[in-house]
């Protein structure tokens, strides 16, 4: 069994930002040499996520108005924001999931047509990182 | 290690449909041979889920109608929406997740009472896919 | 190829409760001897998660708060609540999640500085438990 790890880092403009990292993680799988495996990629911070889902401008302005619905941006609003005022970013990195775990088949990403995958942002302008951690042969 | 790969496909009749696939990735646990390792199951699409719940038809109906309240259906309210009406799938398959990692122990899915394996359709009638991975030994 | 399998067993004081498991998690790792590999971490049941957040008691009130407003308690408000009252729990698990997937590098879970692992339960007073499968070598 193989094993290969990286580190991929952030430092958005905007407090909300999803960036697309699909290239960077089939990347990751090439150096790995590693033919038939599962590839994790996590966010390493709890107001981020990594997800999948459409590379699509519009869909993404949806998930910044849901998102902030659902889990509205709010300085005195959660008892998390003392000192703090991200109490949001740690509710809708919940709804959109801190991980996700993709095959590889035959040395790449084993991803559905229209699958891409995504860091997501909700408390940006700082450095942040994801981890892919690559296991198999 | 060995890895095993196969593919499951639907076509709903509905627009939303939770459709029940334990015994089918069981099958596919068993024609790998793995005694001890890890099954991926995520659905190939991005209006769709692999989730983990209780096989319970009231339930269910909760689900849609939940998921129903927190995005609703709607011709015309979502950005994605041009050329599209799916934009509700994309964002109700966030909530219920995209993939499920299952332990195999001793050649079985390692599940708990009541845990049983579903695929999750938002935005069905036409042709999708499960890919079931599984890493182990 | 090593694997390994360890299950802790849960019963709360309260219907809702988060427990931190960071600790659990790890000593499991390190009975397996795994130096490289992944780690998964899933609830057996269906009413529980297994979620990776901040160890902070303001933001465990805010998503006390916030679930309960997404999927409040009702006796009469869902279809699964027949000879049943925990439907609310069913849909704030999915919310959460069922389970975590966690890089081990060197012997140890490689988390980010603040993710701490935790157990949600929502509808506890009762024995519950949590699978940890490792696979590595």
């Amino acid at each position: 069994m193989k094993s290969y790890r990286k580190e991929l880092w952030f430092n958005t403009k905007q407090r909300f930002e999803l960036v697309h990292i699909t290239q960077e993680v089939q990347a990751a799988v090439e150096e790995s040499g590693i033919q038939e495996g599962l590839c994790l990629v996590n966010a390493m911070h709890i107001t981020a996520s990594v997800f999948i889902n459409d590379n699509e401008s519009g869909l993404h302005q949806d998930y910044y108005e849901w998102l902030e619905k659902l889990a509205p941006f709010s300085i005195d609003g959660y008892h998390h924001n003392v000192g703090e005022d991200n109490g949001d970013a740690h509710l809708k990195r919940q709804i959109m999931g801190r991980d996700v775990t993709i095959a590889i088949t035959a040395g790449q990403l084993d991803l559905g047509p229209w699958e891409a995958v995504f860091y997501g942002e909700f408390d940006g302008r700082r450095n942040k990182r994801v981890l892919i951690k690559i296991i198999g042969e």
